[in-house]
């Protein structure tokens, strides 16, 4: 997206990526979560979230229905309206990752157009991470009784029944959740995450 | 703002800012710098985070140059996108405060509406630090050259010239920077900072 307003110029922070990096121990990054409804996304992401925070990193989860009652409390469920949901998202997240936080995103986010503006936002330091699990799987799952709901036509455009949802091409990384035991899942996600984040000198 | 999407309900965060606050030694918070142009709030804001960042605390700056390049790069300058502009940072400094960082914004906001927003979203942890130079301090400084632009009228809307600026009425601190050094307003600030971020237990 171009910048509507003009001469505006971006300050140089003072206090550079680098120096925020070598003290905490560790970089930031975009780890952006991405899957069918019940794929396991805002499990994963909370239970990771409280695995780095004890191993001693800067980590935090920004899901969907905690920014909907703040920065997205103005956007409902249209499609321009998930749109830029998911744009604001990835700028926010980009935001965070650049003051050093493990920034942990836990979205359908079902388009790759809108994972792309994602990507870009955060500058390559994103981490698409697709959460394989089969709609069979999630359905047979369903823990919060939406498919069912979406079944019985009570939610309209739920994804993966009467939505459409594009599997990444080429993300970082794939775990297939309905296969894969929580528990399992988490420790790849650690591994990645740490060694994501590992401080590259310069 | 009303949530406009139903049946969204928060979800804790399973790591709590208590236990953030305990780790890093400090919890986090919006200060708000408010002011007229050339008031001083970006220099004091990016010389304040070095010194906390010095002192081992987490902040960040966020100021308009910066996030009209992402976040807010769909607004312009018209009333309602100035509105939308405000409030977008308020909800996102917010979101910061809440993940412990020191958050400092620099951004004239010359509206009370627009701030009280900002205060609301932050649910208590907000602290309106007001740079209170008088026009003519600020226009007899004009670092950028847009005072004379302004009386020119080669920028159109400027606040102070143009445009009001909403002086606050309960501002937790009030710096008149027309009349203090940089150096002594500083010092001000971080102890201002550094108070308020005492770790309060529960």
């Amino acid at each position: 997206m171009s910048v509507k307003s003009g001469n505006i110029k971006a300050i140089e922070h003072r206090v550079s990526d680098l120096e925020r990096s070598r003290r905490q121990g560790h970089q930031g990054g975009v780890f952006w979560l991405t899957g069918l409804p019940g794929s396991g996304k805002s499990t994963l992401a909370f239970e990771l979230e409280r695995r780095l925070f004890d191993a001693g990193r800067q980590v935090y989860v920004m899901d969907g229905d905690n920014l909907r009652h703040g920065l997205n409390s103005d956007l409902g469920f249209a499609p321009q309206d998930r749109a830029e949901n998911i744009r604001r998202v990835g700028e926010v997240a980009a935001l965070y990752a650049g003051s050093g936080m493990i920034t942990l995103t836990a979205f359908i986010s079902p388009y790759r157009a809108d994972r792309q503006g994602a990507r870009k936002a955060a500058k390559g330091n994103f981490h698409e991470i697709y959460l394989s699990a089969s709609l069979e799987a999630c359905e047979g799952r369903d823990p919060k009784g939406h498919y069912k709901m979406a079944r019985e036509g009570k939610i309209l455009d739920f994804t993966g029944i009467s939505a459409p949802y594009e599997a990444p091409e080429n993300p970082e990384l794939v775990i297939d959740t309905g296969v894969m035991a929580v528990e399992e899942s988490l420790r790849v996600l650690l591994d990645y995450v740490e060694s994501a984040c590992r401080v590259k000198d310069a």
